[in-house]
């Protein structure tokens, strides 16, 4: 059956079949070329029944592999080939409400299911200062560390901070964005997060590094805060609110900023329309997650009566960074199964592979977008964010 | 009636009212102020009972007139203190239907009304050029040629031009971005236009200039075009599409775009949520005209599947240059009223006067919406676009 459907589908490229009884069989032709190593006869029919799930959960079993080029390379060819089944209008509507429905209950259940995972996993593979977000690699060349660093200077510039502003980051990790403004900006930043490994974390290092006068975590929801702030940044968080919160994301974000305030939203993104969570994702990785399609965020932001000043789209940024990530956890591959199951490794470097590959060569994106509540609080033209270097040294933008 | 209205509605600046027989009445306090000379003695019931057509309607008929500060500061305080009624819904969707239904046929009678108007009033306030859209001030001191200039190499600098290049300009206008585009950067352009008298200007003018081999103008909509081009650019005609074709628009875009090739959009926008266009801009400046919300513009890019690189909101801009243009206006107002009727130089004045009101005080700004069909055509940064002075130098961007 299966050479049936790979016979029809594999139009460009070419896919490699070793079949547990060692049979070899080629589909296609030419660039890109990927291997796919079958141990269980009975992987493949389970992927055509439902490869949404099955694909991710018959990797996990170690039903099957990835041979020369690797997952993404097989991510490639597939992907090329099978392009992915969008779910679109009324239906994908109706399913964002029931697996988005996010309270706050469920909110604190879906980060601790991916962020209260040890530290010690995402010291393997994430950037010295633990920045678990797209770089940006303002030279291509930049190795991880200096483009999450730059990455920590753009925002910083779309902030336009001056010092003793209060900030407030939503979704603070373990707290690198807040330890960059602090360190370089002289602001004091309010973080929040629902995650308790990444709040014990993200406040002993700030006390480590002196900088806990400057610094204060939380563990709190975005619905639970309350405040004023001169500047509100909010990296990587987004993905975990869900559609159907969008509007109250807003609103609260507006209730939080004073009238002359800025903020900066950063978040993955679709170019396609809006659609549904991929099932495996959603099941092991992040659940109740979902990134949205541009057209989305934007009604939400006109219906809190924000004022958009400016989007940029980083494509390929997020590819490159999770290439890192996925480079680095290969290096521990070993370490990990080790210490959290063979089974476990599987998923997470197949989740690095998928992210990866849906960056490359699907429509994800990183929309970066800058808010106020008054559009005069954003200088007129963009060059403020472009003088000095690509990487704009920190000196360059005459900050504290 | 009117003093219960104004007394319960004038809460921030100060309103003088100057009625028909000389009495003078005052509401609210401090600046903004303006002066408002009632001639008519219905105007104010009439305005009441109809604000959206009438304010203009009576304007138009001589039923009163702006005090000191003119009608922009009158506007000014009116907006603030009566901010515009906006439909929003079902109704304003089910209106955005029927006023924006643009068939082609129709689409050439609403830019017959407007652009078909003699090109000696068109001179009479625009630049020398004549680019009748938002300039760019690259710094705040520009005069408006330096400013119109700026904007004609900003979006030269985001459509990424190599000399030899086939560039489609919806909505060509007087030819204005086209000559620029062929004198400084070697393309060839075709411009699609559906006003006569654009048509006849632009050709004439390429003649003149030398340009003829390099310019291409038909009288031509979007949708009766056919072609392959590596460039595309729409300055200031999106404004006539109206939002029931927005997907259509997009789709025939992509299907005129190379598969490499780079799209610019430049059009007003709205921060708020979508709406409907105000009625008397709609029956006597613009008819079937409609501002969009980021939110429909995206919607529309997503489904016709063009990749979204780039979204600058150029807030302001367009206010300084509609101030610009009501003073060159105001300096040959009595040379319009002598050719065109006191009326049209009233019905004028007043369309320029709310315009800069609107980008001033309302939610109008300008998006330049950066397209391609495949996201590697554009640079992983942004910094090209700001290499050089703030104002980019030809020279700085490598141009032919």
């Amino acid at each position: 059956m299966h050479q049936r459907i790979l016979r029809r589908h594999i139009r460009k490229g070419t896919l490699g079949l070793v079949l547990p009884d060692g049979r070899r069989e080629r589909y296609g032709e030419g660039e890109p070329a990927a291997e796919w190593v079958i141990h269980d006869p009975k992987a493949l029919r389970r992927i055509a029944a439902d490869p949404d799930l099955a694909f991710g959960e018959t990797y996990m079993e170690g039903a099957w592999s990835a041979g020369e080029g690797g997952l993404v390379r097989l991510l490639e060819v597939l992907l090329t080939n099978f392009p992915l089944r969008h779910e679109r209008g009324w239906r994908a509507a109706l399913k964002r409400l029931w697996q988005q429905g996010n309270r706050i209950a469920r909110s604190r259940r879906n980060a601790a299911h991916h962020y209260d995972l040890d530290e010690w996993l995402f010291r393997r593979f994430l950037d010295r200062e633990m920045h678990y977000s797209c770089a940006y690699f303002a030279r291509p060349d930049m190795t991880l560390e200096e483009a999450q660093e730059a990455k920590a200077r753009h925002i910083a510039a779309k902030l336009l901070l001056r010092p003793g502003m209060r900030v407030l980051d939503i979704g603070s990790g373990w707290g690198s964005l807040a330890r960059h403004l602090a360190r370089h900006h002289g602001v004091h930043v309010t973080g929040v997060t629902l995650s308790k490994e990444q709040l014990r974390v993200a406040r002993a290092w700030a006390e480590a590094e002196g900088l806990a006068d400057r610094l204060t975590f939380r563990l709190e929801d975005y619905r639970e805060h309350r405040g004023r702030y001169d500047r509100i940044v909010s990296v990587g968080m987004f993905e975990h609110v869900g559609q159907p919160q969008y509007r109250t994301y807003f609103e609260r974000a507006r209730e939080l900023l004073a009238p002359d305030g800025v903020m900066l939203l950063h978040t993955i993104g679709r170019l396609g329309p809006p659609t549904t969570t991929n099932a495996w994702i959603r099941r092991y990785i992040f659940p109740g997650g979902y990134n949205p399609a541009l057209s989305e965020v934007a009604a939400a932001i006109e219906e809190a009566g924000l004022e958009l000043c400016d989007v940029e789209v980083l494509r390929l940024h997020y590819a490159m960074t999770l290439a890192h990530w996925q480079a680095r956890f290969q290096r521990h591959r070993d370490e990990v199964a080790e210490r959290m199951g063979e089974r476990f490794a599987r998923m997470w470097e197949m989740y690095l592979a998928i992210a990866e590959a849906s960056f490359r060569w699907s429509d994800m994106v990183v929309f970066q977008i800058q808010l106020a509540r008054d559009r005069t609080a954003v200088p007129l033209t963009r060059d403020y964010l472009y003088r000095g270097e690509g990487a704009q040294a920190p000196a360059a933008r005459g900050a504290a």
